[in-house]
Formats: C-alpha cells, sequence, structure tokens
C-alpha cells in the first residue's frame, strides 16, 4: 500500500486559480477563433477554390489551455484527392490572405508549408492538410490533428481542469513540451492520460509506480511493439506511439516529480522558484570548491527554428564528448544552452590536462608478425619515452597528442560528424573557454543555466 | 622460412671466452668439492652415524657453471625410511661439524632446515635429504636434485658451453633466475631445453616462434596439464613442470630477446651496457617531460630473505594499485625496488590529484525501493553538489573522500591485504614521497632502476 498523503483540494484550487483562463479571456479567444474562422472562409470564397473546410483544433479547441497561453491552431482541410501541389499553393494562398489582417506573417515548414501568423496577440498556425477519411490514411503529419481533435474533445469535457493541472505539473517539473529541445510530454499525451487514469491525482500516483515500457492501449488495437520508455498507442491510429518523442530521462523525471509531490504536495511542484542567474563570482566559487575542469564551446546560434538546432547541438554533446574520451579525458557531464547571439556546449572533465606520456599498448609478444610490426613502428621513433612488455603485451610510452582538452577541441572538433547548420557556424568560427574563462559569457539565461550545471 | 642472420662463431668464441672457468678455476673447484665431501663423511664417522652418502650436485657437478660464480650445492641423504626429525638433527649436527673449517655458517630454512656456508671464498649448501627410490616419490622438495643430477650429467657432456651461452643469453636479457624475485629460467630449466633442442642456436631460433602453453616433454611421459606459459615436464617426476616459476612476462621478454638477437647477433646481447644512476637534475628533466605523477611508498626493508620478500612487494604492488583504482585514480605502471635499509614501491599515475566532485550513479529511477532510498540518502546532505537523472538513474555529485593519491595512501594502505613482513614493516612507518620528493632516496641501485623506469 502507498503511504503518500493525499493532495489537498485548496492546492489544486490554488493552482487552478493561477492557470485557469478567465471568463474574459476564453471570450476573447472565441471571438477571435471566430474572426479567423469567417476570415478563412471569405479567403475561400474571393479564391473560388471550393470544397474546403475550417477546423479549430488543439487546446484552445477543447479549453485544456493554459492561462496567459494564446495559441491558435486553424487546419484548412482539402478532400483526400487533392494533389499535394494543389494543396501546398491554394492552402498557403488562403493563409497569406488571412494574414493581411495580422500584425505579422512568417512561412514555416514542417513535412508541408504552413503560415505563422500573429493576430491580435495570438500565435496562429494556419495549416493546410487533406480530409482523409480514417488517421490511419492520413498522407501527411498533420492531418491526423483533426482525428485527435475529435477523439479527445467529447472525451474530456468536465475534465479539463485535471488536464491543467496536469500540463502545469508537468511545466513545473521541465517535462512538459514534445518539442525536440523539450524531448518530454506533449499536450495530447497529457489529455491522453487523465482519459486513461481519469484524473490528475490518479494520473501521478499511477506515474509513480511506470517502468520503462509501459503501455496504455486506450483503445485496445495496438498493431505493433513499440520499444519506448512509455508507449501510449494513439487511439486514432493502432501503429503510433503517441509518447514516442518522449526521453528516457524526461520520462524518469517525470516518475521522480511525481514521488517528491505525493510526499508533500506543494505549490512549489507546480510553480518552482526561478532560479536566479550565477555572478561571477559565483562562478569563481563553485568552480574552486568543484576543482574540476569546465569547458565551453562558444559559437554564434545557427539562424533556423528550435527542432532543427536542437538535435544538432545534441548531437554535437556527444561527439565533443566521444571525441575526448578517444583521447583519454575523462567527461563527467555535458550539456547544451543556447540563446542569442551564442550557443555553448557544456563540458565537464575530471581534468582538462593529461601527462604528455600515453601508454600504448601493441599486440601480444607471441602473434609475430603484429608484435614484430608495432614493436618497429615505436621503438627508438622519435617523442618514445620507452617500451616493456606487460601481460604478455609489447607497451610503448608515447608523447601524447593532445594533452589539453582545449587545444584537442580546437583542432579536431571540425572533423567530429556535426548537424548541418550548426557545422557551417562553428566552421565560421568557435572559442573553447575553460573555467573563469566561462565569465566572459554574461548573459542572464546562459547564468541562469549555470546555476543548475554547476 | 626465417631470414635471421647465422650467429657467428667468433661471437659465441667471444662471450665463451668470457664466461668459461679456466683450467685454474676447475681445479680450485675440484679440490674444493673433494675437501668437502671428505669432511663430510669424517663428521658422519665422528658422529657415529650410518648409510648416509654424499652427493655434490647442481651446475658445479655437471661442468655447467659460469665463471666467477662460486657455488657449491652438497647434498647429505639419508635411507628413505629414516624419521624427518632425524634426518634434521642428524643432517644438521653433520652440516654443523663440517662448519666448523669454515669462515662463516648461517642455518636457512626451505621445506626443512640446511646449512649455508663460506668455505675457501665458496658459497656452499650443506642440505639434507632422503634418499627416495625415484623423483615420484620425494618426501621434501630437495630430494629431487640428485635425480636431477643424474638425469643432466649424462646427456649434457659435450654441450656445457651450448648450457653456458644460454645462461649468460638470459642473464643479458633479465630472464635468468627462477628465485621469486626474478620468475625467469631455472640453471636445470636451461640444461634441459639445451637436451631438448640440441644447442644455444636451435633453442634460441626455436623461442622466437613460442607461444604460452609451449609444452616440452622429453621423456613423453607428462601425466597432468599444466597452465603456465611454457610447460617442461620434468623427464624425473612426470607430474611436474620445471618451468612452473617463469612468469609470462619473462616468458615473452626471452622470446622478444632471441627475437632481437638473430636480427643482428651482438655481444650485447650476453652483456649489456650497465645502467647508470640517474642523477637528480635528470630526475627532475623527465618528470618535467612526462608531466605525470610519481609516487612512491618507502619503508624500511623487513629484514627476511628474497624469496619471502619479493612476493609480498609484488602483492603490496598489486594492492596499492588496485587501491588508487578503486578511488578513481588512473595508474599508468607500478614497480618495486629494494634495497638496504630502503624499499620503494613505485606508482606512476595519470594524476595524483581529482577534483573534489565525483559522480556517484545510483538505481534506476523505476527501481523504486533502491533508487528512493538512495535519493534520500544524498539528496540534500552534507558535501552533496547537487543531483540529476542520467540514462534513467540518479547520479549525485558527492564530495570526493581522497582528491589526492598521497591522501589516500597515507590514510588506507594499512587496510590493504599486506604480507607478514611488509605489514610489520609498514606498520613501524612509511612515507609517500611524490615527484621531485623522489630525489630523496639517494641510494645509486635505486637510481639506477630509476633510469629503467622513466
Amino acid at each position: 500500500m502507498e503511504t503518500y498523503t493525499d493532495i489537498p483540494e485548496e492546492l489544486k484550487l490554488a493552482v487552478l486559480e493561477r492557470i485557469k483562463p478567465t471568463e474574459s479571456e476564453k471570450e476573447r479567444l472565441l471571438s477571435v477563433q471566430e474572426e479567423l474562422t469567417s476570415q478563412v472562409k471569405a479567403a475561400t470564397e474571393k479564391l473560388y477554390i471550393q470544397d474546403v473546410l475550417v477546423k479549430i483544433v488543439g487546446s484552445a479547441a477543447r479549453g485544456t489551455w493554459l492561462s496567459g497561453t494564446h495559441d491558435i491552431d486553424i487546419f484548412i482541410s482539402f478532400p483526400e484527392e487533392t494533389p499535394r501541389k494543389e494543396l501546398e499553393s491554394l492552402g498557403m494562398a488562403i493563409a497569406r490572405e488571412v494574414a493581411k489582417h495580422a500584425e505579422h506573417a512568417e512561412d514555416r515548414h514542417a513535412e508541408h508549408p504552413y503560415l505563422n501568423i500573429t493576430y491580435k496577440g495570438f500565435d496562429v498556425d494556419l495549416v493546410p492538410c487533406f480530409r482523409v477519411a480514417s488517421a490511419s490514411r492520413i498522407k501527411s503529419a498533420v492531418d491526423r490533428t483533426p482525428f485527435h481533435n475529435d477523439f479527445v474533445k467529447p472525451r474530456i469535457t468536465g475534465h479539463e481542469a485535471d488536464v491543467l493541472l496536469l500540463k502545469q505539473f508537468m511545466r513545473g517539473g521541465g517535462v512538459y513540451g514534445s518539442e525536440l529541445k523539450t524531448q518530454g510530454f506533449s499536450g495530447y499525451l497529457t489529455e491522453l492520460l487523465i482519459i486513461h487514469y481519469g484524473s490528475f491525482e490518479k494520473t501521478v500516483r499511477a506515474a509513480c509506480s511506470w517502468k520503462p515500457g509501459e503501455k496504455i492501449d486506450i483503445m485496445h488495437h495496438a498493431e505493433i511493439e513499440h520499444g519506448e520508455s512509455l508507449v501510449m498507442v494513439d487511439p486514432t491510429d493502432p501503429k503510433r506511439n503517441v509518447a514516442a518523442a518522449l526521453s528516457l530521462d524526461k520520462f524518469c523525471m517525470f516518475i521522480d516529480h511525481c514521488r517528491e509531490f505525493l510526499k508533500s504536495p506543494e505549490l512549489s511542484f507546480f510553480f518552482p522558484a526561478p532560479l536566479l542567474p550565477l555572478e561571477g563570482s559565483e562562478i569563481l566559487e563553485r568552480l574552486e570548491s568543484r576543482k574540476s575542469t569546465q569547458l565551453a564551446i562558444v559559437f554564434k546560434t545557427p539562424d533556423v527554428v528550435e527542432d532543427v538546432l536542437y538535435p544538432q547541438l545534441y548531437k554535437m554533446e556527444q561527439a565533443a564528448a566521444a571525441l575526448l574520451k578517444e583521447y583519454d579525458f575523462t567527461v563527467i557531464k555535458t550539456g547544451v544552452w543556447s540563446g542569442k547571439p551564442e550557443t555553448a556546449v557544456l563540458l565537464e572533465l575530471i581534468s582538462g590536462t593529461l601527462p604528455n606520456v600515453k601508454k600504448h599498448i601493441g599486440p601480444p609478444v607471441w602473434v609475430k608478425v603484429h608484435a614484430e610490426k608495432f614493436k618497429e613502428k615505436y621503438q627508438g621513433a622519435d617523442g618514445v619515452f620507452g617500451g616493456y612488455i606487460e601481460n604478455g603485451k609489447y607497451v610503448f610510452e608515447i608523447l601524447r597528442k593532445y594533452p589539453t582538452a582545449k587545444g584537442l577541441l580546437e583542432e579536431r572538433l571540425m572533423s567530429c560528424s556535426l548537424g548541418k547548420q550548426v557545422h557551417q557556424s562553428v566552421n565560421e568560427g568557435f572559442e573553447i573557454i575553460e573555467d573563469a574563462g566561462i565569465c566572459r559569457v554574461k548573459d542572464q539565461d546562459f547564468r541562469v543555466f549555470l546555476r543548475g550545471w554547476m
């Protein structure tokens, strides 16, 4: 039996008071949604485009949006048989027509193009899509969204507050958001968890005992096996895992967050105290106290969306750590921070320097041809300190090529496999800063990141 | 086909000129042997001891001793049925009688007691033993020796020069001597190699292609399997491996010595130039050039014979390295030097210091009970820098208990499993000297050792 405390009603109410949209917020959202719907319809008429339907989807449509967020997703759907080219050109033509009334508009691109506009302070996506018969017949990933809306909307009614609590709770734990930067829980996944478990509290209690491979299949229709930590079979598509983007660590951080919360349910799990930026003097104190080596690879942030940028940064983080390990440095941990105009990949090492001498172990003496070749190469060669036999193998003490991590990164970072835009930016120039040198970066958000880092 | 050069006859002659006993040396040895034999006989008569035989064994008896060595082994054999106590008391009584004519005498102890005397400049062992019917029926390890003598003597006649060459060649390669300090080739093993292969040259050529598990069974009578690098089945005992004391590294060093010698046969393989002691300034230069950390554990040399001392020193070398590794230090190599009055165990490390922060990885978050216990222990505890989740596991950054290798050894060396006499001596006091501190030890033999070490 669990010995967790109950979640006090007052606590939930206190949270909801801060995150539940007010009546005036709701009215304003509704009226903006109506305006935009009319404008899309007017545009189709003006452009003589037939058979187009407009649908408001997402949390705004389902009443599960958090107060203060201003996102509206408008899907402009075309008949299934519409050629892709035509859907793209006509869809964007309609969107551009609507954008004439907007404060700002920007072309974006997922599987096919869509338009992001700012309209009366709202962040609006105008997304052309195919109107297919079922989610398993989609022609593009976005075609799925209207089905999600149809599934969730009738089932979530009456549980909107639970969704809001869970979303805010996940935010507080740093695990909300399925974008590639966060690799956490999506809004749709959160809603499905509430539909499955029945309430915020039940979800949190259940998650305490989750294990990797945890599977939820609301419609009992799963068709394939998935390898991810959490498998939430999409109720609208038996082949899809809604939680595919959730990383193992975010999965575990959520479990941890749930357990800690149930031990002492407090407001801070929803609204953690913001971290203060680390002062220069605090950085120096912490360096002195840890006595490890801190390295940061600093370069100009590439001008791409986060979903393109972060996978490349994570790849670079891994590649830099692998390079350091290959040359005998011991990496304690790695991290990524990105701001404007700079990005930093951080590496903490046991030490940034290694001795000049490196123990190079060769083949066993009795593997004659290889052993003799090895010995011939190193015996008496330049930069060889000496040689001996250990455990039956030739060992030579040779001069280490890269005795400092900084020198290694400066010389070899560009030979690592890096993503396209990061490669371009790093190629234009980068800097390796070390220990106290890190104080050079004054960005306050970076300094907040540092407080969590060291 | 091998492409090695022939060994020039002149080279062999030049070596033999330096190692073959002269006629006058031989005469002197013979006359001393005869004197000692008569004295043993006289002693048995004086003490009214019946049925005792005297036998000269070892290389002196077989004409395979190197010029300049002065060892004589005299075995005083008693009937097989003699009680052990009686053999010991009567045998030692005879030996003590002989010792009255000696310059010096010293009780020694192997499986049973024997007497070591200095007689006219010769180092003589007077060893009581049982006269058993065959080597497989021996009652004590020394009883075997007369059988070795009987086997080797008739077969080695005419090949004495080959034995001398091989022994000196092994000396030059640092692999001669089966005592526990060296773990190399014994004199008897050397003789058997010559008997088996036929000559010095053939032995050296064969050894170039040896592999661990190489087996030689002259009498084709092996009765059990052996796991050692070289298996030389004792011609006088089908169960015994004559090469059991040979270490893998000395086996490999011999292979290497043979290969290099055949590439360019030179006198230096028999008589390497002696290493000069390293000057203090050279030590400092080499430290600066290697930039690793050198540690030496220095303590008073225990007053025991080398066959007792060295196994304990090797054990300590392993134990100290294991202790350092357990606490995250990276050991490059270890070594042992022992002189009078001091002994030093040397350890070369990547670095003698580690950061204060230590990454302590706990159980996976989903292994609930263990994970929660782990987190409870470290969360917010004293000396904990912070915690996070990595690869699904709790990780805490904790304060390292031993950030310096010196401090670790000073505090924990005594808790290592050490041999009896070494433990006693270390317990009375030891010192950890580091890097330039090593210059403190002025012993010239230590400084010679250092030249090979760094």
